[in-house]
């Protein structure tokens, strides 16, 4: 599991040739979430920085906003064989509240709505992004992919993995994470965060390599990041989310321009 | 809300300038699913075939391998403001069974690993892939991604969504899917094939245009898809839980090659 990849023999074809070459392949196993005694999630992960990745579920789900309400976190690994590890990580809370509702949670009502979901985001944000006066050149947002793109040759290389890294305004890497999932990048990202005391992310970018759905939208919101840029494209819900909760939303960011959904007053020229 | 897609005003910088532009961007809202009475699952997904979406993620969940199963499917809409919808399917099993574990359910033992996902997936399959024979010939098989993008280019054209197609071994397109989330477009595609009493999917092809994850496997073992080619990179939980199940996985399938990483022998020269 070194590295977030494993090797797998496989036929490739190429021009009509087959021949059987080991392969390296982006690791997907499952990571249980404990909190105050509870398994609260199971998350589909790329094994590494799993405590990260479940210190910044608990900003996303707004269970903390500071390292001082988390007792203890650590990492229990079982061996159900001897080549596979199971592994959980396990919370204690300061007041041993249990987490709230996700994102997206089952509902006794006759459906829910967007409206809803964006009234909730809002409702339970502890950092209003919209006082974020954050200002960032439109060449140093352009340049974060190709930064981001240069900070992923340090992980797996596999073509198999989403990525997302926070960034200064100048273009300075504070950390990037890789995953199978997006969402856990984004998790991973705000994870080491939160250990390094640094919420809310005021001042600071979230470049993505990929899509922007509306959680990861809500993983900015809750954590305090008044950017964020995808390299494609962003959904209705994000767009409208980026916009009620005062978050710059950009996407199909991609060297030589890119669009903006939201808060366009934060891309200045250089 | 139509086509699976709206528009927004947008701020569009290309070569230093900005413009403001009406932009279509691929609709992600809410879907609730209830069966027998409890509100089972919220999606997030693009609106449009919702029942087929239901009728999809119940045969994934193991709830239901033939439509008779289902007494009744039924959509119901509510409008919390004018603008927008929300909305909830209604389902009513024969017999009231309620829907069995998810894929990555949350569990109280310390932790779950990948050989339980895989044991778990298999012991509630009904259809053993690995007995059946299909062949399909290279030429074909390289062929889906540009079928498939053909079939996307009648749909919504944001490059916001993910495409999921059912095809023949001639390269004939059964039904294609589209949507923000790709395990939506895998269970449109299936709640599709549930509806018209094909499954199982014996002699199919499911092409997809991103990534390969052990939960769109797992959702081809469940409907009987023997092969499964995705554009891009598949996990390591994707390729053993394929392996294990006799399904035929092909990654990085780009119209001169490809990846086999499961079931090579049923891809066959011209």
């Amino acid at each position: 599991m070194s590295n977030g990849t494993e090797r797998r023999r496989i036929t490739r074809i190429s021009s009509g040739v087959r021949e059987e070459v080991s392969d390296l392949i982006a690791t997907e196993e499952p990571l249980a979430i404990e909190v105050d005694g509870t398994v609260v999630s199971t998350t589909m992960r790329t094994p590494g920085h799993d405590l990260e990745l479940t210190l910044g579920w608990l900003v996303s789900e707004g269970v903390v906003t500071s390292p001082g309400e988390i007792v203890t976190a650590q990492e229990c690994v079982d061996r159900p064989t001897p080549d596979e590890e199971a592994r959980l990580v396990r919370v204690v809370t300061r007041g041993g509240k249990a987490p709230q509702a996700r994102l997206t949670p089952t509902s006794s009502a006759c459906g829910i709505c967007g409206s809803d979901l964006v009234e909730r985001t809002l409702a339970q944000s502890p950092w209003p992004l919209g006082l974020d006066e954050v200002r960032i050149p439109l060449p140093q947002l352009l340049g974060l992919p190709d930064l981001l793109r240069e900070a992923q040759r340090g992980f797996s290389g596999t073509g198999g993995s989403h990525a997302a890294g926070l960034f200064d305004t100048k273009g300075n890497l504070v950390v990037a994470r890789e995953d199978v999932g997006r969402h856990n990048a984004v998790d991973k990202v705000v994870g080491h965060a939160l250990a390094g005391e640094m919420l809310p992310l005021r001042g600071h970018v979230l470049q993505v390599s990929g899509r922007a759905s509306a959680e990861l939208v809500h993983k900015c919101v809750r954590a305090g990041i008044p950017i964020m840029a995808a390299v494609s494209a962003p959904s209705t819900l994000a767009v409208d989310l980026a916009r009620a909760a005062g978050l710059t939303l950009v996407g199909f960011s991609r060297g030589e321009g890119c669009n903006i959904y939201s808060g366009a007053e934060r891309v200045v020229d250089a």
